[in-house]
């Protein structure tokens, strides 16, 4: 198979598992309910799950790495939802659609991140509950990921220094936390899933730092470069808000070279990894040139 | 000891293990873990986390109780900073001291709230991490009672029927969401960490759902009858909003006999446990008296 097709594999299969493990619209309250499946289920490149299958498949796998795939993208998902709200982004467009709080109201998506956050947890002790060793595993690292000193943190940071100058090393500690903290995780949930030994794990942490970080940087280059139709979003967003971004410290070249040599060491430790790293490895290239 | 002291040492326990189990406030970001630390330090009654410690307490506990209550002391600590955000009640004072987003700003609440819910498993996964079937029970526990079928589940009802008139089945339903079902965590929980048998964590829980009833419509009868100097906070606002409570479906006295009947219950129970049940007793007649 192809890279596009094992893709679309991939996510069809993160399709299924969300509507395996996440309470159906009509659940009671089913209002909150619709809500955490409307945001869920509306679209998106599912990057995150994606990196969790595909990584744990690299290995002989006991355990099904699909529930894992689903808590984080309920994790993602809710981070979304609460950024978009009026008191943080005020977005009302997310792929395309109404964002949550638009398509339902304020309180509903509020309470539909939370639901999502707890879920994410829930689904982990419930799903690897035979290997709890696992399961307390991988708890471990989704809310280490998630949590105050990461996801959240680098989202509060990013929040206090809004219309000011950031340095180097201010910007690199948003985007470390607030982009890549979740890749991350991503890799090694799958790596842990996957029983890799402790060294693997470690190569794959460090591989997802790169990808997270190159992934944020493409993104700002995407912002200064695009027009609104090749993105789909609104472009050009980050000058008009006087974001300080890698283009305004670096410039679009220095950017590229960042990426690209970000990106290049991620393919590099991918090439070490036992087994067969094919997808991995095109995912990443694709990643560089944002065919996703 | 007598029962005010050895409840003033059970909450002397929960601050000390608050102090050892969140990040201190100077965390980078400081600023969101000064509010993370503002709420939980706020004061309170600590009747959850104290509940932990009691139940755990009347076996023989080998793991420490002392992160779980602090835990779940998170999770009620998380449900208030959401619950008083302008989007929800938008209440400005709790526990006599500004709310955290008053005290913050909104998206500093918003943030701080997430990063407490996460932070709930972090510390289940990370201090039960030597017994991983017994952190596994104990974050399944947590996250549904804190889910979106338990306590947000009973939340987003409360907010969808305001200011309409429920019926009995439907403040049942409110109440025991919103109100038993971190009540009911705190007693499986306890009884999870003290090696409890099933049949003794089944009558814990029972306890706890009569206790968390009583609990609320106890609430109720304050709110309709006490004036603003005892209760410390603002009375007879669910009349004002025109809230459907149990003094409205069943009439003061019927709710006492309620309440009554319902924590009479919870005691009987109570004797059937094994352990010095004194303090635990104690506690749950307090509450009807709400001498706490």
């Amino acid at each position: 198979m192809d890279f596009k097709a094992t893709l679309n594999t991939f996510q069809k299969r993160v399709e299924s598992g969300i509507g395996q493990w996440v309470p159906s619209k009509d659940t009671a309250p089913s209002h909150l309910h619709a809500a955490m499946r409307y945001s869920l289920e509306a679209g998106g490149k599912r990057l995150r799950p994606i990196i969790v299958l595909a990584v744990a498949e690299l290995f002989q796998t006991i355990e099904d790495p699909l529930p894992a795939a689903v808590a984080l993208e309920c994790i993602h998902t809710y981070s979304l939802i609460h950024d978009d709200l009026p008191t943080i982004d005020n977005s009302d467009l997310r792929r395309g659609k109404p964002t949550c709080h638009k398509q339902f109201d304020e309180p509903t998506a509020l309470l539909a991140g939370d639901a999502l956050l707890t879920l994410a947890f829930e689904i982990l002790a419930k799903a690897y509950q035979k290997d709890s060793a696992l399961a307390k595993d991988l708890i471990l690292d989704l809310s280490s990921a998630a949590g105050s000193q990461r996801l959240i943190g680098g989202q509060m940071e990013d929040i206090l220094g809004e219309h000011s100058d950031y340095t180097k090393e201010q910007l690199g500690y948003i985007h470390l936390n607030k982009t890549a903290a979740l890749i991350t995780s991503a890799m090694t949930m799958g790596a842990r899933i996957g029983k890799a030994a402790e060294q693997e794990i470690a190569m794959l942490s460090e591989i997802g730092k790169c990808v997270g970080l190159s992934f944020q940087i493409l993104d700002d280059i995407l912002d200064a470069t695009s027009d609104n139709q090749i993105l789909g979003k609104p472009t050009g967003s980050d000058q008009e808000n006087e974001k300080t971004t890698y283009i305004k410290l670096y410039g679009i070249e220095g950017a590229r070279e960042q990426a690209k040599s970000l990106t290049g060491k991620a393919r590099n430790l991918c090439m070490e990894i036992q087994g067969n790293n094919h997808f991995l490895m095109e995912l990443i290239a694709s990643l560089e040139h944002r065919i996703l």
